[in-house]
C-alpha cells in the first residue's frame, strides 16, 4: 500500500529535491511514492512505448515517453506512458528535449501495480483530463481490461479481446486491440 | 483476490442455485463471488442505510436496501447498498415487497473492500448506469474518497472533508459530507 508521508513542502522545494527510486509524486502538499515497477508494469510499458513511437516519432507527430515527471496545475506526477504531439514537445535552448516537463500530456497512460491504490492514479488522470490532457487510459492488467477516460465523458471499460482501444486521433495507425495489449505479459 | 470460476450457466440456472454466503454476482456468463464483508466496510454500509432511510423511508419517499440481488441487463449483481425510489420497489400480490428485484437501483453504492478489484466493482456501477440508476457512489474507505458516476458525464472524485457529497434529488435531505462518511469509521 502506498502511503501518503505528511511533509509539507511547497512544489518548488519538492522539485529541488534529489529524485528517489521509486520516484515520487507532489500531490496536494504531499510526496507519494510510486509503487516499485513489477514484471507485468515493466513489460506493458516497455512494448507499448516502443509500439507508439514506431507509429509517429518517425514521422515526427507525437512521442511516448516512459516514467516522465510532468509538473502541472500545482502537482507534479509521473505517468507510467506520457504522450505528448511533437509541437508540444519542450526544448531548451540547444534544441534538445528539455529536462523539465511543465504540461500536461496529450495521452496520459497508467499501468495499474499490484496493491496501487487504484482511486489514486485514477485522480492523477482527473488532473490531467482538467488540464491539457484529451484521452487517459488506466490499465489493469489483473482484470486484463483497459479504463478510458475522456474530459467531460462518462468513462468506458474495454475487456472483450477484440475490442479496438480508443486512441487519440494523432495516433490513429496504431489499431492495438485489448487482445494485442495483454498478448505482450506473455514472452 | 476475487477470482472468477469458469462454470458457464444461463442467468435462469444461476438464480435457481442456492444463495451462498459470501453472495456471487452472474456477470457476463460468469459466477463471481463478493468479498467477505470486514469490518470497515459493513460499519459503513449498516449506518448508509440507516442515515438514508432516516430521511427518506418514513415520509415513503425511496428506501434503501443493503446487499439486495438486483438482477438486469443480462447480470445479477448485488451492489452493497441499492437505494429505490418508492414507486419503483416492486411488490407482491399481498403488497409485501417483493423477493424478486429485476430491476436497476436509482442509487448504486459499493463500498471498496480489501483486495476487492475496483476495475469489476467501476464495472457494475456502468452497468447500472446502462439501465435505468441515475447515480453510483464507490466509497473508498482506505483513500477516505467517494467517487461519483453519472451517465454520459466524467467521474467526480470527492476527498476533501467538507465537501458535500452529491446524493440524487429524492435524497435532498441527507447533506452528507466526506468527514461524516468516514466519520463512521471510528467508534
Amino acid at each position: 500500500m502506498v502511503q501518503a508521508q505528511s511533509k509539507m513542502l511547497t512544489l518548488e522545494e519538492f522539485l529541488k529535491l534529489p529524485e528517489t527510486k521509486p520516484a515520487s509524486e507532489y500531490i496536494n502538499g504531499q510526496i507519494i511514492p510510486k509503487p516499485m515497477p513489477q514484471g507485468k508494469h515493466s513489460r506493458i510499458q516497455g512494448e507499448f512505448v516502443a509500439a507508439i513511437n514506431a507509429v509517429v516519432k518517425l514521422k515526427k507527430i507525437a512521442c511516448a515517453f516512459p516514467e516522465l515527471r510532468c509538473t502541472f496545475g500545482g502537482r507534479s506526477t509521473i505517468p507510467d506512458i506520457a504522450v505528448f504531439v511533437w509541437n508540444r514537445i519542450p526544448c531548451d535552448e540547444n534544441g534538445e528535449i528539455a529536462n523539465a516537463f511543465s504540461l500536461a500530456p496529450d495521452w496520459t497512460i497508467e499501468i495499474l501495480s499490484p496493491d496501487q491504490s487504484q482511486t489514486k492514479v485514477t485522480k492523477n488522470i482527473l488532473h490531467c483530463l482538467r488540464h491539457e490532457t484529451l484521452i487517459g487510459w488506466l490499465i489493469d492488467p489483473e482484470e486484463k481490461a483497459v479504463l478510458v477516460y475522456r474530459p467531460q465523458q462518462e468513462i468506458e471499460i474495454f475487456d472483450e479481446p477484440d475490442a479496438l482501444l480508443p486512441a487519440p486521433s494523432f495516433v490513429s495507425e496504431l489499431n492495438l486491440t485489448v487482445k494485442d495489449l495483454f498478448a505482450w505479459l506473455v514472452l
